[in-house]
This record gives structure tokens, C-alpha cells and sequence, in this order.
């Protein structure tokens, strides 16, 4: 993987650009083009969604091709994938020698799809994940994730930079959308974690506030930084799980603990039961007297169908 | 909630503990003990787990009863509640007046239940969880929770900062295990989502090692550190859910897709499809238009039983 930083470029002309979809993201990501002071072209479905950006000198495309022949680059911010082609097909003819750059949401294999159609049309295609909302777009830390055409990302490098830290992932084009998932999920695990751990000790009368001062001004930070998930890394990449520290088992225990407090307290029960049946199958796969991260092996694997 | 900092009292005579069980944390414990200049009596089902505490000044009790009446303090570390009835039951006659400290793991209720029993006898009582390995008992950021008798923790505090920096929860004394159980189900919730994204990127490989770059190099430290979580725990106690920067139907579509990806990809997905399902509860309980935090709502819950 390859993570390079670029920082929006002001002092040379800004490139065109043009903008397909103005929902929230794609005005927000019209609205910094324009800002920082890109020649714009937008089109929308709903020509009206463009009238603020025309009043401050937008050009509005009649036809979704006119938007694409207008300008060197085109981001796309629809709904779906689905949507895509409805719009862009009949802009076929003026595909050729265009660079999509397509930020709707979706799966690796829609965004491989996504690019196959492009380059049957001979054009360039780059699929991306927005990682900020629409009001951060722009703003220091906004980061977008890109994969698919490496020449087309370097040469159009200084127009993705004005939305926003662009980092590009890989020539398939589904590592964006991929990596996207991937750290969601593990947004949204943490952040159930949380909100598990606090309705726990909220059962015995604890506030929200007084377990955070524990558990995230002390514990999280001591104990599951991402420095030291960092420095862990490795051994995944070689199935390393020595349990010398701690054994799986071990951690299974905690996890029946666990499970039994949260039904003992009157409290949600599926998320802990989940996470002592995972360590379950990593002991009944053989990783007992490794580490926890050993549950790495199980996560591999798709589960046999039910 | 109370969160005390001690550090080890070198300067003055450390008074005299007792440690009843030397299993590996057991002997941890007694070990910094008698390093901290306790003077110290042991006592283990089996004797001679005592033979190098005794080779280095430890006075080895000949039963528990002995242990608990040769110290103002008694530390019990044994295997569970269970044990620790069987071990201290024969003691009944010299429990009046002493004090004990228990560290074994357990249940909320099995901690009030041995508090009751201890109060029975007339001892006093704190229940506690060591939030550290047996390494790192003693050693600087070891941890310590309790929760029970105020007066006691007050009073035997320096010889408990021997231990490690010791909170006080409050004087029920299942808060300290409730606790321990909180911290830890937030800790497996983050390293399980760690670990699924891993393998999520892994299956169109991208590195363990790759990918920590910019999930623990950059987006756990930008989206999800635990000072942004801190600061929204005053919405939790309030029940206050303000959808404007987005909603809890935007995150369970995020969800949706998540899912599908990890099926897609081949790998685990019953930890994505269970966050799904939670997120999909919350929007049928009528959360839909507030934030993902109003998934609170749901945790406290208990679920029907099927």
C-alpha cells in the first residue's frame, strides 16, 4: 500500500473539473473545487440543485455528456453504481479519452465492474471513498482513499488534492471501496465496545461520564493504543501467536465473564455471546495456547453456509 | 466514579499483609510485596508454592486461619468464589475484625454476595480486579479497581499502592468486576474489529502490516480516539442524539454494505451482520433519524429471551 500526502496547490491555476451528482457530497465537493479555483462544469438530474453554484460561476452542462467532454476530469458522486450507468451510458460516445473519477458508495466487485465498463468505453476510471462529510470536504485532515488507474491519479493529482488529502491504494480498482469496509468496521466495532461497556456499568448506576474518565481517558489509551496494535502487525502477516503473555484460552474465560456479567445485569447479551463464540472456534481450531490475535485465523474464513 | 492516584510509599515502614493463594498472580503479588518491604505471611493449599517467598523472609502460615490473623490486611487471590468459601469458612473464628481483600474473577453479584458473607463474620471486605499481568504488578501504570468498604481502602491504602495505582469505584463492591468486564468487552470489541478489517483487506492482498499503516497510522488516531469518545459521553447520560451530522439509517446503509463486502470477499461475517442487526434494531425501536450513539439505547436493553 502506498499513502502519499499532497496539500492543495494555490499558487498554480487550478485545472477544470467537472461534477456529476449534486446531492450533499456532490455540492460539497463542487463547492471546494469552485472555492479553490476550479473552471466547474456540474450536471444534475435536478438542474435546479446547481443554481447556487451557477450564481457563484459554475457553468451548468445540459446533458450528463456535455459534463464529461467539458473537462479533462469528471467526478461522479451518485447514488449507486446502478445510477452510474443510467447517467453515463448514454454519454458513451464522448467516453473515450475521459478520466471518471467515481466516488458513489458501493462493493470491490462493483467498483471491478465499474472500471471494466469504463475501459471497454476507453476511458480512465478511478474509484474512491470519501472519508470526511460533506461539510470536512476540503478541510485539513479530510482524507480520500483511490484506487484503480495509477497515471490518471498522478497526472490529475493536484484537482483530487483540493478535496482533499488523496491516497492511493492500488492498480484494483476495488481497494478504495475495500478499505473503506474495512476501516468502518472497525469503527463501528470499537464504538460498539463502547457503548456495550458503558450500558454495562450503567446497569449498577455508573454515568456515560464517569466510565469514560476509566475507560477512555485511561484504560483504551493504555492498553489498545494503536501504536501498540501497530507494533502488532507483523505478526499477523506470519500467523505469529506465541502465548506466552496470554493464551487464547485465557481470553476465553474473560469472555465467558463477560457474557455471564452481561446477562446478569439485564443488559444486551448478543455482542459478548459473539465474541466468546468467535474465541470458541478459535480454541476448537486449534489456537488454545496462542495469543488472541490468532483469532485472525478465524476472521480469514468465510463460515459454511447455514 | 473516583479515580485515585497513589504511588508507592518507599519512605515509611510498609505493615505487615498476608497473601492466601500463590498461584502465578498470587505470587506476583507477594513477591512486591516482600520487594516493597511488607513483612509478610503466606499461605497456599499447596506449601511449598511458598518455599522461595520463605527463602527471601516470607513467614509461611500453616493455615489460613493463621495467615488471616497475622496482618491487619489479607490478600486473597484464589481461583474463584467458590475457593475462596472453602478456604476461609475453616477461618470463621478469626475473620471478626480483619480485612480482606479480594481479587479472584467473578460476577457483580458474586462479589456483593461474598461481601455479605464477609460482613457475616464481621470482616471487612473491598473486592477488586488486577488490570494488569502478573509481569507488571507493581511496576508503573499497573492498575488496580476496588470497590467496597471506603474506610478500609482508606486506611490500607499504602499498602494496596504497593500493588499498583489502586481506584476506588464505590462501596458496592461488585462495581470493581463489573468494571474489570466493562473495560475488557471494549478492549476484545476493538482488537475483534482490528482484526476482522485485516482480514476484510486480506482477501485482495493487502498486508496486515500495509493496512496498519493507515487504519492504525492514521484513521483509529483521526475518527476514533478516545478524547472525541470522552467528549461525547455527557450525550450518553442524556440520551441525546442529534442526527444533523448523520443518522443512524446513513450508518446502517455504511453496515449494509459491510456486510455485503465481507461476504463478497469470502471472509468471517457474523460480527458485521451482528452490528448490522443491532443498527437495525435501533432504527425499528425509532432511532433511524438520530446518531449512531442512540445505539445506547439498545445495549441497555436486556434481549427478550427467544
Amino acid at each position: 500500500m502506498t499513502s502519499q500526502t499532497s496539500t492543495p496547490q494555490h499558487s498554480k491555476p487550478a485545472g477544470p473539473v467537472s461534477v456529476i451528482g449534486l446531492g450533499p457530497m456532490g455540492l460539497a465537493l463542487a463547492e471546494t473545487l469552485l472555492d479553490r479555483g476550479h473552471s466547474l462544469t456540474v450536471w444534475n438530474r435536478t438542474p435546479t440543485r446547481a443554481d447556487d453554484l451557477v450564481a457563484r460561476g459554475a457553468r451548468r452542462a445540459p446533458t450528463a455528456a456535455d459534463a464529461v467532454a467539458a473537462s479533462p476530469v469528471t467526478v461522479v458522486c451518485l447514488k449507486d453504481y446502478a445510477t452510474l450507468y443510467d447517467v453515463l451510458d448514454p454519454a458513451a460516445a464522448v467516453l473515450a479519452d475521459s478520466f471518471l473519477v467515481n466516488l458513489n458508495s458501493g462493493t470491490p466487485d462493483e467498483a471491478r465492474t465499474a472500471a471494466d465498463w469504463a475501459a471497454g468505453h476507453g476511458a480512465g476510471y478511478l474509484d474512491g471513498a470519501i472519508m470526511v462529510p460533506p461539510p470536512l470536504v476540503g478541510e485539513p485532515g479530510a482524507v480520500f482513499l483511490y484506487s484503480g488507474a495509477r497515471d490518471a491519479f498522478d497526472r490529475h493529482r493536484d484537482a483530487l488534492a483540493t478535496l482533499g488529502d488523496p491516497r492511493y491504494l492500488g492498480t484494483d480498482p476495488g481497494l478504495a471501496v475495500l478499505h473503506n469496509a474495512a476501516l468502518l468496521t472497525m469503527m463501528y466495532a470499537t464504538m460498539n465496545g463502547w457503548l456495550h461497556a458503558t450500558a454495562l456499568v450503567g446497569s449498577a448506576g455508573v454515568t456515560a461520564t464517569g466510565f469514560a474518565e476509566l475507560a477512555l481517558g485511561w484504560f483504551m489509551p493504555a492498553v489498545v493504543d494503536p501504536a501498540s496494535l501497530l507494533a502488532q502487525a507483523p505478526d499477523l502477516d506470519r500467523s505469529h501467536y506465541p502465548g506466552d503473555l496470554g493464551t487464547m484460552e485465557m481470553n476465553l474465560n474473560a469472555l465467558e465473564h463477560i457474557a455471564h456479567t452481561s446477562a446478569e445485569q439485564g443488559v444486551h447479551t448478543e455482542q459478548p455471546l459473539l465474541m466468546r463464540d468467535i474465541a470458541r472456534r478459535a480454541v476448537a481450531e486449534g489456537h488454545g495456547e496462542q495469543n488472541y490475535l490468532a483469532l485472525f485465523e478465524v476472521f480469514k474464513k468465510a463460515l459454511p453456509a447455514v
